[in-house]
């Protein structure tokens, strides 16, 4: 079975669909990956595109779309609210399945080094590819955006990881690195008093001294009529589901309050389940049989340990590929 | 009810017990604090001394004994394996009861302020007290010890908090802080396979994402003949004991391994059982009478909720204080 990664460029253009079109059309039809979605959003003025299947295979039609960007977007006239640095500003691998954070590094070094050698694109490593503590979050690399970038990378400290010192005049520069999916899920709880949703977030999320790599904050669900915890999740192999979902159901005991569901939003990986799936099998001393379970039955078997409502084998990545 | 801080000096000198007597003497007789102990250790050449009581009475005796020290160490002869930068090297204010950080926090820095201005030493604050995020960790501020601190000082950045960037010839330099006190929880797992105590401490402690003040481990106890998670609590606000208790337990459920026993080494504050008991009762639809609650009541509840083994009432802090 050939590895599958998630990869998802950000382009900084959002309006002009004709221009967003011509450069996609490098991702279009390949036998090795998929262009999943690409989303424009007008406000932020932004694109963002995602692909999934064989990085091997992503690394030229990559090339040569990131080429077109180069053609086609002058920052210089970009205006949008998001932050943004390049004309493809930002571009993680993100492993899926048969493949870790290791060989996604070195997809991010190796196409990183052919945008800086044959496009004339200077690039910068980030999340797990960074090369410095620095350079690890996004938000640090990308200070001061496009126009502040032209001095920022100039100095010792920002030398880009591939390429040389300065900006290219039209284009920018680019984030491209590595990085977990990111989980987004939400637990609902039986009451519409949100002070208890805020207190449950603080007990579980990093920044108030809960799991390092949960974010969490209360939301108030005006048509359903009740209150949820709602989350990103960072890393869920340090901080898997089931132990945010049991923590939130021993937390909500001292209110009375039940936990009758919980939903994922957007996609996830199939081994994201699995991993919470053996925790729930091991207490209840049942074996789980991980290689024969069709993602049906996982699907099936996370709505009955979890309560996900709106879940289908379509919000599992996997079930989103085809073999070839 | 006056306020209650532990207050927890430590002196660069645990060989010679006649030196240490004399250096300890003015801390000792006071009606509004008490020196609980102070326990010398030979191979560190260290002794960590604990009072407790009002911090305002505490002042003027701390002085007195900063300057003994200052007489009676010089450490350009100190020697042992603890790292050291000054002959009194670390002092901080710890809240009990009816006092906040924010009042420990103003009597580090009053006790700092007269440690440079009475007796010549360079004061660094660190903890809750600290100026600086960098300066908030203590070996941050004592990485170079008191051989290297003499160049480490005269820089910008590590400028001292009250005094001049020149280290006392003789006695060096002390850090002066407040913190909350930390907690030594160790919980007993009924099984002899130390692999279930480091997967349980691994999904619970800060450096591998688990609850960011708490540091964990697995530890056999041979004559018990079980394992057990040992931890550190290094702030039991942000991450209370029931919440710990309760996770590990639920990580227990996968190995099918009882959680029967727990036990604090050490003193705890009454604060810190009473965050726990309201989670307890409130589970269990009583209400906690906090107020009317004996101490010898909260220690039996103690015993009864977290199944702390050799625990009495003497493990509560506030136990040892007569009230005045």
């Amino acid at each position: 079975m050939r590895p599958i990664v998630q990869c998802v460029p950000n382009i900084s253009e959002g309006r002009d669909k004709e221009k967003i079109e011509r450069i996609i059309e490098p991702l279009k039809d390949h036998n090795g990956f998929h262009l999943v979605s690409y989303e424009p959003d007008a406000d932020y003025n932004r694109t963002v595109i995602t692909l999934l299947g064989d990085p091997e295979e992503m690394l030229s039609p990559l090339l040569a779309f990131i080429e077109r960007a180069r053609e086609l977007i002058d920052m210089n006239k970009h205006k949008g609210e998001h932050p943004r640095m390049g004309a493809v500003d930002v571009l993680p691998f993100i492993p899926i399945s048969g493949i870790d954070m290791e060989a996604c590094t070195r997809f991010a070094n190796q196409l990183g080094k052919r945008i800086a050698g044959e496009l004339d694109i200077p690039v910068f490593l980030y999340g797990e590819a960074a090369t410095k503590k620095k350079r690890k979050r996004l938000p640090n690399i990308r200070k001061g955006e496009f126009e502040g970038m032209k001095e920022k990378i100039r100095g010792n400290e920002w030398h880009p990881d591939y390429g040389s010192p300065r900006i290219h005049p039209s284009f920018g520069t680019i984030a491209v690195g590595a990085r977990l999916p990111l989980i987004a899920y939400n637990i609902d709880l039986a009451t519409d008093n949100i002070e208890i949703a805020k207190r449950i977030s603080r007990a579980i999320r990093g920044s108030s001294g809960g799991f390092k790599h949960v974010q969490a904050g209360p939301a108030h669900l005006q048509e359903r009529g009740h209150v949820q915890v709602t989350m990103n999740i960072l890393n869920y192999k340090q901080n898997p589901l089931y132990r945010i979902h049991e923590t939130v159901k021993m937390e909500a005991l001292r209110h009375k309050v039940d936990v009758p569901s919980s939903e994922i939003v957007g996609l996830i990986p199939k081994d994201t389940i699995i991993r919470s799936l053996r925790y729930y099998y091991a207490v209840k001393g049942q074996s789980l049989d991980e290689e024969d379970m069709r993602l049906s039955e996982i699907a099936e078997a996370a709505k009955e340990h979890f309560g996900f409502r709106d879940f289908g084998v379509e919000k599992i990545i996997e079930a989103n590929i085809e073999e070839d």
